[in-house]
């Protein structure tokens, strides 16, 4: 991203990118003082707050030419009101620091903050600070922070229990797998549009959903609201970050329960991968079953009581044969999702 | 610090790194819940949230060499507790994202725990959460959380009138400075202890007080309970991080007033730091009047009001003498302190 200069010129200053950045910045009548002094007042509906942080960084977590900066503040973003939105919290404020290389162009600092403050916006929160410094390659870290009602339990990963029913507050699985694979398959370059219409050009690849596939891995768009909505009533809920098995994994070992996909409920996911699959040489069943970065809800809920937006994709077994763990259809499973550090 | 292995072996996984970090945070009663969730719940004394955020990165905020991921901690936690504590409230809550090239070794994360939630202890927070990552540079977020009583205004820098007193909450300025110059000059190594008791190595200087402004750069220790103590009472108030003569700018302009900065009071300072400014050729006065990440607080108090912690430094005038700025004792002031991206 760098040495990208077709988005204008350099200005010089931090003075001269905040005035590229605030002016899209939309800040709710919750926010007492916003960006500008030492730090932001915002007004919670309750003193319970609810905070987490999560950072991007070029190279490790995208690859500028194969994504935009819009995308990349929209990834920021969804990547950490999941987090909120999995404690069956609402998103309220979000703080925002940027580093980048020297002469990164100032249009790249507005394009990821109109990506922040869009999908943010969209989720009802507020851009309400954040921080500009130098490091060698783009890197951004969010802090999403929202607050839980009195009398609302926080909803943890460790409230599953037998009998119940784990569902997915997401259509189709896989999706940003498939994404990952064509990127890393070096199939994929994004052509920036001036209008933030970027142009996704493919190579040798035919399956129709492709580029679909890379949008929803650059900037995944899963709906948030279903935490903060009938997620409220999960017995456990975590977001879908480290793929589907590795997860659920973190589920059974929290809750003490074995957790029973049903490869059944996944069979969709599959099939609509599988001539990419195909075309790439790669299994399906893998992007569905590891593939990371989807950013849904996953939760277990009383089986008269999955809500709408959810679906049942496996079921809670007691957590006594054989320890806590997750199983398909009943057999282990291989494979482990992504891990930052191994 | 990505080539030093003196600190141990590289575990395997987030795992094995937090099983590290976590033993060491400290959480206070008011932390419903901390790290291992998705999002960490803390209740905070009353719903006005204050928040910052920032970042220090490897090679543009630090050097490894001139170092050690205790101080970096606790730098990272002073520079962000202390933009908290501008706004005249108290810190309760910090997340932290951390990012690392692989094979950093564990004892690394360890250390950089031990530094910030020293520090964030000692000003009464608790580290509830974070994220860890890949990054070429060692890159550590800070998020800092506090609030503000219902009653209480949040002591911004737009409040400083004609007729009050510029006061800094420090004994004395431009250590930070002094010590960078002594690492720009390579005349620092620091080699870590395994106690977390470093020994700081000084190439050709005579000066005996060198080894401590080293100390005072790399983990600079101001009195930030001076910010949700008196300086509550404060017109105007900001953490001083850039510099003086650009910080007191900040103030002149967001308050539309002139700042006249009192040379004398500042004699003292300087008198300090000369016998090594002249070790190295450089201007001392350089250092108390630009140099940065002091964080310190630096307000505007009516004449018989300037707290116990502060002392007088100048003096608030009109501002319709040449518009809004910044003057030394009554005169134009050259040189500008630090931006990160001029």
């Amino acid at each position: 991203m760098a040495g990208d200069t077709s988005h204008g010129s350099v200005p010089r200053g931090e003075a001269a990118l905040l005035a590229r950045m605030l002016p899209h910045l939309r800040l709710g009548p919750e926010v007492e003082l916003g960006p500008g002094d030492d730090a932001a007042v915002v007004r919670l509906p309750t003193p319970r707050l609810v905070v987490t942080t999560d950072t991007l960084i070029e190279r490790h977590d995208f690859l500028a030419h194969t994504t935009t900066p819009r995308w990349i503040g929209q990834k920021a973003a969804v990547q950490n009101i999941a987090d909120v939105a999995a404690m069956g919290a609402r998103p309220l404020a979000l703080v925002v620091s940027i580093s980048a290389p020297a002469g990164l162009p100032a249009a790249v600092f507005e394009e990821l903050t109109i990506g922040l403050t869009a999908r943010a916006e969209a989720d009802g929160a507020s851009i309400v600070g954040g921080d500009l410094g130098r490091a060698d390659q783009l890197t951004v870290t969010v802090t999403a922070m929202g607050s839980l009602p009195e009398e609302q339990r926080a909803v943890t990963r460790s409230g599953a229990r037998p009998g119940d029913i784990l569902a997915i507050g997401a259509p189709r699985l896989g999706r940003s797998a498939a994404g990952l694979a064509l990127v890393l398959a070096e199939r994929v370059l994004i052509r920036p549009g001036d209008d933030g219409r970027p142009t996704i050009m493919l190579d040798r690849v035919q399956d129709p959903s492709a580029a679909q596939l890379v949008r929803w891995h650059d900037a995944p768009d899963p709906d948030l609201s279903l935490g903060w909505g009938g997620g409220r009533r999960a017995g456990a809920m975590m977001d879908l970050s480290d793929g589907l098995v590795r997860d659920v994994g973190r589920l059974a070992r929290d809750s003490g329960v074995t957790l029973d996909i049903d490869p059944h409920a996944l069979e969709p996911d599959v099939a609509q991968l599988a001539g990419l699959a195909s075309e790439l040489g790669e299994d399906p069943w893998a992007w569905v079953l590891h593939g990371a970065e989807e950013h849904a809800m996953l939760a277990t809920f009383a089986p008269t009581e999955v809500p709408s937006g959810f679906r049942a994709i496996g079921r809670v077994l007691p957590g006594d044969a054989g320890g806590p763990g997750v199983v398909l259809d009943g057999e282990p499973i291989e494979g482990e999702g992504f891990d930052h550090f191994s």
